[in-house]
């Protein structure tokens, strides 16, 4: 019997990917421009690698979130361009991250009432990662801070993490369920401490989180709106 | 009598405002090299100003903390030298950046003996303001974190943040003693919630957190060493 349930933030509850892609998409684009300028070859599929690499190399740095990918698209445009990159496109990139930071939060389908009827029948948790200002203000807009018990923001989601806070908040793993996007950050840790989890895919996963679910006490499900109806049988 | 004492981190427990000071100079003297070789005026403490007008407009997109600091830094520059600033010198503010976040953490004298002594006979709470990542790279690298009863990093440090965190963890603001460097967020909303605090100022003050200490239920201290001294009056 589930007692707890905790749910992902970005790409759970809200949409998040979508809006890093999109600005992406714009990225090339810009990079495409600066790199037609002085005649260098441009390979969209090479941008996308070689800023992958980045975001990757300055996690250790940055962490996870807007201002590291801002951060991160920078270095990649300087790189490049080999260095040629305007002043002015650069000022663009962190434009990009203003309005990324300040995009209306959208919450997915289903989601509203899905939170909303379980809020009467379990202790509801919101434990999602990245950086500290950028998810608080993303709860507070999304409408849903009052019906969690507790919001947990971490700067990783590993077995350790999930420990720490079940510890904590005297919650039994035995009746813990986590409900998220990511199978490496959302699913395969918390069944690593005894837990179940509950992995609803968003139609865009970031290469970093991608991973293969584990074969036991995890469940997929193509919509948080049949998670109510899963519960019933668990 | 006084059971649960809160430290700040930064420049209460470790130097902090220090290395943004010195990465202020060198960001100076970047950008001196970088108007002359343009022949435009150069005026340090306008650059000072624009640095300190641009982090004050970006601290509702980036909150506090090194990342939004490198971001509002790369805008100055380019604001600065009206967009001639070479994407070399971009990178080295990046450079400038990625040395801030693996600087080793430098404890303040004194402050090693003074937890550990407090630590017997007080629950000690770290409440830091900033980025998560990075406070908690800090607190890990501090050798201090097992000290600590309890550790809170919060995006703002107002009368809400320290009323929430004194409910949750059910502790009496007439027993609650907050100890750091900065009026504004430790002084200040402390007192405001009935609560005592103890100013121990840092030899240098980030302009934004300037401001005057209340006259009741605050003292002021040359050193965390001469707390356990205050604690024994109060």
């Amino acid at each position: 019997m589930i007692d707890t349930i905790a749910f992902d933030g970005d790409d759970t509850l809200w949409h998040n990917e979508s809006l890093f892609s999109m600005t992406q998409e714009r990225f090339r684009t810009l990079l495409a421009h600066a790199a037609g300028q002085d005649g260098s070859a441009f390979d969209a599929s090479d941008i996308d690698r070689r800023l992958l690499a980045a975001e990757t190399a300055n996690l250790r740095f940055y962490g996870y979130g807007i201002k590291g990918f801002v951060l991160s698209m920078i270095e990649t445009a300087i790189e490049v361009t080999g260095g040629r990159v305007p002043a002015r496109d650069i000022q663009t990139l962190m434009e990009f991250g203003k309005s990324m930071l300040a995009h209306p939060v959208e919450l997915l389908d289903g989601v509203a009432e899905t939170v909303e009827a379980l809020a009467s029948s379990h202790r509801l948790l919101l434990i999602t990662k990245g950086d500290l200002f950028d998810q608080e203000s993303k709860i507070a807009r999304s409408g849903l801070a009052e019906r969690f018990h507790g919001v947990e923001i971490v700067s990783e989601k590993d077995p350790a993490t999930y420990r720490r806070i079940l510890e904590r908040r005297g919650v039994d793993p035995a009746r813990f369920l986590m409900v998220g996007n990511s199978v490496r950050s959302d699913i395969l840790p918390v069944v690593a401490v005894g837990a179940r989890a509950v992995h609803v895919p968003y139609h865009l996963t970031w290469a970093h989180e991608e991973a293969e679910p584990p074969a036991e006490n995890c469940w997929r499900l193509g919509s948080v709106r049949d998670l109510p109806a899963l519960l019933a049988t668990l």
